[in-house]
């Protein structure tokens, strides 16, 4: 086989046929996919739920994984924050000519392993091919289907005031660490956040009753489910700059590049809005999980307003309005 | 709002919100799209069936369908010739910085009115902005959902020497008319014959018990199929020349080109294996239908062997390989 991918593995014949069966299910084959139909056949009974998540991050190699890694757990992260336990997944990648397999490979090699550490099956794909300049090596589409379990009940119009705001940890990582790899900053310390979170939402679901909300801060960061909040159940939420949990590398890479963790991406951590009487328990629970070791409680539910603020360390308070002026883009 | 897509449509906040809910979800909203959430959560029950595609069509509009039109089809199709009943599908878009907002509310539009047409819901998106020079415009993926009702029950492996191989109209149409298309020929016949199978393939299903196997011809052609079930299932396959319907364009633009119908991509085409005894039944229904009016029987099962023939006009019989040469890409 060439070892670059070539406009022919495009083209639905021998070469597609070879790349699927000699590459892709090499490493995401199992009983089902190797079916190779035009659709997987799979048994499913109760409440679904269904999500999808195009990957489109630059550069595809960075600290902390790659864009194969994080189109699996971006996937997982999806479903669990909904209390879902992930099953399925289906993977479309859009591979540019001239993406060498060495790549390829490596970025498969590593979607294995997060679907084996994750215990989820890829059961259906495709594969696109465009030219040289039409893309940016490789796109991945990964769309996902998850069961919610019976006795797993949450809404978020049950959120009220003097509800809690939690956090699993340190913010920022991921949108940073990828905007330092652009810039060629390397340092040991910078590195993404990224991480499965099923092993973290769905045991916390069954502790715990008083679970009102999830939402992973992926783009956009925490300012904007934060605000995704505020306006849909209309609340004002008040959180405190002091008990925000953040790296010092994010600081400083925060004041080099002028962008504010709390609207930079995360790829491990999920916002939780929980009953204050659970508090005890959920933050035990959190603090004993290699995923929360720094969680926090950065704020609450203070009646309605649909506007989130922040008590800043000098005491002063101040709106933190949904991200407005320009990020860089294909942070995920 | 600014007409074309800027980079700041994919960061997260609030140009990605206005994006999402005053254009898309004005074409494609229902009541599970509309709650946003990080999965779309439905209710299933039974045997599933799960495909995705990503369709990268070049150009985005084409005689006979666009890209959008083509993205819901196309996962509607790899649905409905597995029997399943399309029921909900996820969008993922890949937006090239600088699409106009004028060529994506028509690709949108297009979209809703494919949607509306296949009775199924897109419940769950996704949204990436890529730098202008990343992408071609618009990039999609669809995913999608169907089930299989109770009593249909059929599968390829049951094929057995006498056996008939039907398709359900002329061949061929959709590859070649992208093709002149780029090429800048347009006549008045040349046109895409894309069109969703699903109302031709789940009643055909209810009608007989003697379907063994159904697939639509996309990338690879028709040749590309009858080769895939030759080898999976080990038989011969003999196709008659002379049965083979072929509009007359087709035939000039496949000689003009250079490319055997055979090989060029149908997106309203489907390739059926069927009991002999159930031929007039099945013809019947088929020629009876708005999307098999030119069916024709083509070809049969001839015991073991792994090969495709095509009996010549001229009475010769030629191995009819997999697509080996390089067609061009992104038809579909």
């Amino acid at each position: 086989m060439e070892d670059i991918i070539l406009l022919s593995h495009g083209n639905g014949g021998e070469a597609t046929r070879k790349l699927i069966e000699e590459e892709i299910l090499k490493y995401l084959g199992n009983e089902i996919l190797e079916e190779l139909l035009d659709s997987a056949l799979i048994d499913i009974k109760g409440k679904v739920a269904f999500t999808t998540d195009s990957f489109v991050v630059s550069p595809i190699f960075f600290k902390g994984g790659d864009i194969g890694k994080l189109s699996i757990y971006g996937t997982i992260n999806d479903l669990s924050v909904m209390g879902a336990k992930p099953l399925y997944i289906s993977v479309g990648f859009i591979l540019e000519e001239g993406l060498t397999l060495k790549d390829f490979r490596k970025i498969l090699e590593s979607m294995r392993s997060a679907i084996e550490e994750c215990n989820v099956k890829v059961v259906t794909g495709d594969t696109k091919v465009v030219e040289k300049g039409k893309g940016d090596k490789i796109y991945i589409n990964t769309t996902g289907i998850g069961i919610i379990e019976d006795g797993i009940s949450w809404h978020g119009r049950k959120i009220e005031e003097g509800d809690i705001v939690i956090i699993n940890g340190e913010i920022g990582e991921h949108g940073l660490s990828i905007m330092m790899e652009r810039l060629g900053i390397k340092t040991e310390e910078v590195k993404s956040d990224l991480a499965p979170l099923h092993n973290l939402t769905l045991p916390l679901l069954k502790i715990s009753s008083g679970i009102k909300f999830m939402r992973d801060p992926t783009r956009g960061g925490v300012a904007g489910v934060l605000n995704e909040i505020a306006q849909k159940y209309n609340v004002e939420i008040d959180i405190d700059e002091e008990k925000i949990p953040v790296k010092p590398w994010v600081k400083n890479a925060s004041e080099i590049l002028g962008i504010d963790p709390l609207y930079s991406a995360n790829e491990g951590k999920v916002i939780i809005v929980a009953d204050k009487k659970e508090e005890k328990k959920i933050m035990e629970f959190l603090r004993n999980h290699p995923l929360g070791q720094k969680a926090q409680v950065i704020g609450e539910i203070n009646g309605m307003g649909k506007r989130v603020y922040l008590k800043t360390k000098m005491g002063t308070k101040r709106i933190i309005d949904p991200l407005k002026k320009d990020l860089l883009p294909r942070i995920c």
